[in-house]
């Protein structure tokens, strides 16, 4: 037990689920470079998920995964999604597989979406938030909230702790409560059928008991991730605000005994009149079954839980499922629910207080969006936070997380209210049959739906952080195929020491730094290694955003990182003819990439994909979380100034110019293969020795 | 001290470096199937590697890694050499790239070369050999053998255990030599350098000590793994046969500071006057340089090896690389060698004692092949051992292990003999230079080598598990493009029950039991289905291999696994379509694939890859390391009966025919979109429920 009666901490986390633990995850990056800041975890339950609850992980999660470290772990254990069979009645009302069709479209991502238990992917981000914060971020289980309060007067002043939460550290057995008599491990006590009521009721103070052990906090920063009855959410009186269905869905997860021909695929099944099924096929041989059941909810009114059975579930999807044969003789888990679409009317109070996750929008699990986007939320949030307690980022850079989650919460909910009704309905015996589901829509919906519940479509809209107005209008046609706002996606370059193909995205790493890409165009050409050169002399100097952004005393890329991808071949230009140490720091052979054909997979044709002119190149910024910034040319500088004056601070003391001397020889130049002899000497040859 | 007086056991594998490793990780699989097997593995150093020695991983060893669990882990590690770079004089004598070749062959493999310091190759297989076998095996360490005795009348005994070997526990002290006074880290105790004599006085019994911690371990099998100056192969009385040249190399590890544009690729450098140098670009930014020493030896004196120190390797790198600079600040580890190529006249006695690895083969490091061969001699080796102890199997295969591992040893030192010579040689002035080194010649022989290195040229003679003559000839004409007695290039196919795209390479794990390809052809064909339901009609007989080599209470695949790729759409055939339970066992989503385009990624076309017919197909086996046993049509099963009577002891209780009848449920095939209605129905179908 932590128990001092009083402490300070720079982030409190409530809620160890995934959008708890992606806060965390990413807030370890920032204590790994500044071991003072104070991030903590809490969770008012005992013990992390074991079996069920989430499962699916969308094509943006796992890119986002690789650049924490963690996709092949995950991918190691998951199960591929690559088919989606739909299955309909015929003309006899007979269940028949009327059409195939990719689960992921095809290239919209280096991944697949894949499924795996979302207590296997929690192991994995414990994991790495232990080493990546050495060990300083451990999540707290058994503490639970009881008050949370702002100090107004505080809330602009960034030394101030304007927050202050009361917690309650509970015994073992208060922090798990009894899941509501169920012998089979369920999700009910989680499900959208449980009230919030019920949900605190089961963590209350008992009589006489709790006194001696609460502990106030007071934060800078508090983000509740403490799910779809979030305490954090009600006690700053944000409202949900959407609408319920009256359809209610089951969910097995077992190992199916079954003559079902795709029962290994995932399969979207409607039955002529016993409701629909959805099949996700899982790792280790298990089957996830989504199965609607013929209870009906009344708008407004509850539906009592324990009702709720595994038997009554698997009875269902057998019906639906008929005429193929069905049994789970082992249940994993299950879990029952009420369709309902909701978000939060705010995201946050005064950028003090955030919410994240279940608790900021409520929806249907099919889709597997709940834990994707969830995730994404505080991925979103917590680099911003992270530079403001650290300094380098003002506090208006706060108001982009509600202004770009919260229309992404609100489109999600829409695309879920279609689809989960088109689901949910029974299929059209004809075309005259107007109260029923055509099934061409539904299928046309879940083309159209995977691309959205893919993740990679989201544009955030224009703002201090995303270049498309003012005078940080992006050049749009610099990079003819990518979209600011967007994520940047991943092509491979080659690495120019070594000829290695390397996926850019891999470059991209979590770790709170923006990256400049010069796509340096055609080195080659003695007038565009002018182009080159001259914006190496803007990073050297002391007016660059590299300049006056870098702390004293560190590296060059810790703020802002310059990698250089050019359009030639490894032969028609050498590494040392590119400017350094700006492009080509010393001994430092990961900066420099070419678009060129590598011995072995093939040309990857990164300047094609992107759209970018392979004579003249472009300057992109990417932000911390892979989205594109803002598209401009080697002679924009002064936007890239605009853009980081934006929402940057000076810090007090700068890395200022750059002044190591040019440590590379160009004596030998006439040695290279079919080197240019096109090179920016800034200094004179050092002597060949 | 596991001090007891005597004892016995199946296997006792003398080395724990990458040989020894190997062995025990297969033996783990036998174990883990056979808990009463007892394998040891002494080892009389006291630690493993930490730095330097061997580093290079070739395309067959990361395929065998792979079916080993191995591959993903150590690739996470590795660096991938990709580039090839050729240094030689100009015209003027001034060093200059001439060339680039690309290190892998291009499509040799689905993995290409990489390098892992052997330390952590090391690693991985202590933790996997822990896993599989249970905790079963572990390295004994500081474990000294003494003495080996074989009771020639008990050989061909298979329950006796003929192999008495007295082994000492050695002290802690005992067990960790000086390493010859050098403060750096060093690989010169173990080098060519050093004499069987040295190395043994270092492990002499110390006059007083050690009479209490001897021990006698009885033993039906041996297996000297114990390096280039083999205890056991002395004391075997093996002579190792082959010459010395007169070349002495270094090698230095290290991160080194240099203008050189190729010092993170792979580079042969051949200076005009000064010596050669190849460079190995390494994990965590390090750099292996193989440096040609001035010093020479001559043929038949020994070479004093405390005259060599990492300064001098540095120093006369430095020259041969002008004019470029060289500097390693901080030596991580180093060694001298005096170039020699010899192989044993023997690799076994009576088949009941073994060596392998360094034991039987020495040679120059540069062409990476030491660790691979190594591993990939007791990879051959252990699934006969492990097949024979676990009474599956006769004693007569283990004489393969020599007829196989032999010629291919005097190949690679042939192949070392040629290529060491070539790199080591003063560049060719010009043409009518004939006393020098033609650089045309040392590139093809590079290019050709790469080939050879790769592992995957292997071709194993025909035996009496190379099916190439005599009653197991193979059908060449079935699989034009494949080659019986080399190893199944891996091709991806895709998994019938949800269409993923898997490597055919991924299928065959490494657990002993052989594999029959059944390349189904067109199984919409009625005519074709035919064909393929007289083979499993012979598979379920009581006459079929599986029926009479698998033992009672086991499952059908323990011995022999049946895998089906069949040359249809997934649509065009349904799973069910294929006989049950032979090919396709109940509820077991694992056994049928396609060779069909997927939904990412693109066709694979395995049939056109192998060169088989894709209307009538053809039947391969597979041994259980990979290699093709032999090739037939699906009407020879007499052959397979051949094949296997020919090496395999049938149980005293079998597993007999198939009896559980067929499962699937045939009366629902209207339902499906495309199903051809063909299918061989051995049972009344079962009633849709």
């Amino acid at each position: 037990m932590t128990n001092a009666p009083e402490s300070e901490c720079d982030v409190l986390i409530i809620g160890a689920g995934p959008a708890g633990l992606m806060a965390a995850r990413w807030m370890a990056e920032f204590v790994r470079q500044k071991p003072d800041l104070r991030i903590r975890i809490i969770d008012k339950r005992s013990t992390k998920i074991f079996t069920g609850q989430a499962d699916g992980l969308q094509c943006r999660t796992l890119e986002t995964f690789q650049t924490l470290g963690l996709a092949e772990k995950i991918l190691a254990e998951a199960n591929e999604m690559v088919t989606i069979s739909l299955y309909n009645p015929d003309e006899n009302g007979v269940l028949k597989r009327t059409d195939r069709i990719p689960d992921t479209l095809p290239d919209i991502s280096r991944y697949h979406q894949v499924v795996l238990h979302q207590g296997r992917i929690e192991r994995h981000f414990l994991d790495s938030i232990a080493e990546r914060s050495d060990m300083q971020i451990k999540v707290e289980r058994g503490v639970l909230p009881e008050e949370l309060t702002v100090d107004d007067s505080k809330i602009e002043d960034s030394e101030a702790y304007p927050i202050t939460v009361k917690v309650r550290h509970l015994s073992e057995e208060e922090a798990t409560p009894a899941q509501f008599g169920h012998k089979a491990a369920n999700g009910l006590f989680r499900s959208s059928l449980t009230t919030a009521e019920e949900e605190d009721a089961a963590f209350a103070r008992q009589p006489g008991r709790g006194e001696n052990e609460t502990e106030t906090i007071r934060a800078k920063y508090v983000i509740g991730c403490d799910g779809g009855h979030s305490w954090v959410r009600r006690t700053l009186g944000i409202e949900m605000v959407g609408e319920q269905t009256d359809y209610i869905w089951g969910v097995v997860d077992g190992v199916p005994h079954s003559n079902f021909p795709d029962i290994r695929s995932r399969c979207a099944i409607h039955s002529a009149n016993s409701g629909s099924v959805m099949i996700i096929p899982r790792e280790n041989g298990m089957v996830r079954l989504y199965v609607q059941l013929q209870e009906r909810a009344q708008p407004g009114q509850r539906v009592d839980k324990a009702r709720f059975t595994s038997e009554m579930v698997i009875a269902s999807a057998k019906k639906i499922m008929e005429p193929y044969t069905l049994d789970v003789p082992e249940v994993d888990w299950f879990t029952a629910y009420h369709i309902g679409q909701r978000v939060a009317n705010a995201f946050d109070r005064d950028n003090r207080v955030f919410i994240a996750g279940d608790a900021c929008h409520t929806h249907s699990p099919k889709a597997g969006q709940g834990m994707n986007t969830s995730m994404m939320d505080t991925y979103n949030l917590c680099w911003k936070l992270g530079l403001v307690i650290s300094g380098k980022a003002d506090r208006s850079l706060l108001k982009t997380y509600a202004s770009e989650r919260r229309p992404f919460a609100q489109a999600l909910i829409d695309f879920d209210h279609k689809f989960s009704r088109l689901f949910s309905g029974r299929p059209a015996k004809d075309m005259a049959d107007e109260m029923g589901v055509s099934m061409d829509v539904f299928k046309d919906a879940f083309i159209k739906g995977n691309k959205f519940a893919s993740g990679t479509a989201i544009n955030y809209d224009p703002s201090i952080i995303v270049g498309k107005e003012g005078a940080i209008t992006s050049k749009r046609d610099l990079a003819k195929n990518i979209e600011v706002g967007t994520r940047l996606a991943s092509h491979k370059v080659v690495r120019h020491a070594e000829g290695l193909p390397i996926h850019l995205g891999d470059l991209l790493v979590s770790n709170g730094k923006f990256r400049i890409l010069l796509f340096a165009g055609k080195a080659s050409d003695p007038q565009q290694m002018q182009r080159i050169g001259a914006f190496a002399d803007y990073l050297d100097s002391d007016k660059s955003v590299i300049s006056r952004y870098t702390p004293q005393g560190g590296k060059r890329d810790d703020v802002v990182e310059v990698l250089t991808i050019h359009s030639n071949t490894r032969e028609e230009v050498e590494m040392h003819d590119f400017p350094a140490p700006s492009l080509f720091p010393k001994y430092d052979y990961n900066k420099i990439y070419a678009d060129c054909e590598p011995y072995h997979g093939g040309h990857a044709h990164a300047y094609q994909n992107y759209g970018i002119d392979e004579q003249k190149g472009a300057v992109i910024v990417v932000r911390p979380d892979g989205y594109i910034a803002m598209v401009c040319d080697l002679e924009d500088t002064p936007m890239l100034d605009a853009y980081f004056d934006g929402f940057m601070l000076a810090p007090a003391k700068t890395i200022g110019r750059q002044t190591e001397a040019d440590w590379t020889i160009k004596g030998t130049k006439s040695n290279g293969v079919n080197g240019t002899g096109v090179h920016v000497q800034k200094e004179p040859a050092a002597p060949v020795v």
